[in-house]
């Protein structure tokens, strides 16, 4: 495609409404068939795929900021997004932009900051994904679920912010029953074990798994059963989402 | 002090090898007379004082920036900062930055990126007190330790990042024995008590803290006593650093 040089010109007095040299990444997992999986770009018209992103207006917090670029890039909102870690390793790859505005026919200026260092907040989230539809913007092919261990290699750093942020939700698990959002309302033993095994990505110990989730406390053993399976009807639990433990 | 328009060029022309924007902060906790105690510059000929702070060159990643800056306004260095929150609110008062360079003589544009919106990420460390020596750099009047909850106000939006610092800790505090060095090599499970007494800012009964201790392990119980006190000799304990608990 032919470069517009006033497509050029308007973009980069578009840009002037953004804080320079900073933007936002967003990792938003979810639970399905029992694999984690994260949500991706495809880029519109390049093998690419990345994460939800973008930049942070000058008169808006970084919150705001990260809400506001979700829901324009996603349809998806108010899903309880957390800051998780600032990547600003001087070999983070802006360049890769270069492909895009090529593919889009806007000739930047080279000195553009957009190509140069830019300081990524990341941010991340757990979404029940039969809730939320995510829907491509204009400038992405598609939108959508990746399992985790299978993802196709992503543009920029964005990998090792995928990586971070699991990093951090396998922390987590370990402070507060937080994957309400990954199960469904009620679920068993099993369904728990496997949600942490995919957050972990290894297998863990069935008796030691159910020991360690009781005695945490934060679940709810429920009077009911699940019927209809070919083993003995397990039991079911919910969060008990006020009970979370405190710090020491 | 008259303001010299000459100082002002050359601060910008310095300001050039900078990240417009970006900045750090460093929360430097100590432990000392039962106190949590933080690092703090008093700013020169201002009744001020903030954190250890300064600005990310352009060529340099944020964990070498905090190095760099922690290093040269303080003296101190390797002392395992970790970064905790990136600091994104358009309600950051850069402009107290007025105060300082007119002190320092220095007439700087009114425009200049350094007294707009600047985006800060946060690191905190814990210390030894005994063994890291603090020493001002040449714009400051004094760098040394105040304890936590007598701190005096502190200038830009540092109070909140205090704050939001020492919630990291008491978060962390749950994890894993990360205090090592906020105590001797051996301590008694009362000087424990006390350090995660000062770290969350309430009392802890004694025998459930002892239980929980003990429990959670990462303690090792010493062969030897602690003699010379009024009480019968307590015991001793050490930290193990390779027991750290995995995620679940």
């Amino acid at each position: 495609m032919l470069r517009d040089r006033r497509a050029g010109v308007a973009f980069t007095q578009e840009l002037e409404q953004y804080l320079p040299h900073v933007s936002i990444d967003c990792v938003i997992f979810g639970f399905h068939a029992s694999a984690l999986v994260v949500l991706l770009h495809k880029w519109k018209h390049l093998n690419r795929w990345s994460l939800p992103s973008g930049y942070v207006r000058r008169d808006e917090s970084l919150d705001a900021a990260v809400e506001r670029n979700l829901h324009e890039r996603t349809g998806l909102r108010q899903i309880g997004l957390r800051q998780f870690h600032a990547f600003g390793g001087v070999d983070r790859r802006e360049r890769m932009l270069l492909e895009v505005y090529d593919t889009l026919g806007i000739d930047v200026p080279k000195d553009i900051w957009t190509l140069t260092r830019v300081v990524s907040v990341g941010y991340y989230a757990l979404v029940d994904i039969r809730q939320a539809q995510p829907r491509a913007d204009e400038i992405s092919d598609s939108c959508t679920w990746y399992p985790i261990d299978s993802r196709p290699p992503l543009a920029f750093d964005h990998d090792s912010i995928v990586d971070m942020a699991r990093k951090t939700l396998q922390t987590d698990l370990q402070m507060r029953p937080m994957c309400n959002m990954l199960l469904p309302e009620q679920f068993t033993m099993s369904e728990l074990q496997e949600l942490h095994e995919a957050i972990l990505g290894r297998r863990l110990d069935r008796r030691n798994f159910q020991k360690r989730m009781l005695e945490r406390g934060g679940l709810v053993k429920l009077p009911e059963r699940r019927t209809g399976g070919a083993h003995r009807a397990p039991y079911l639990y919910r969060f008990d989402v006020k009970d979370e433990p405190r710090p020491s």
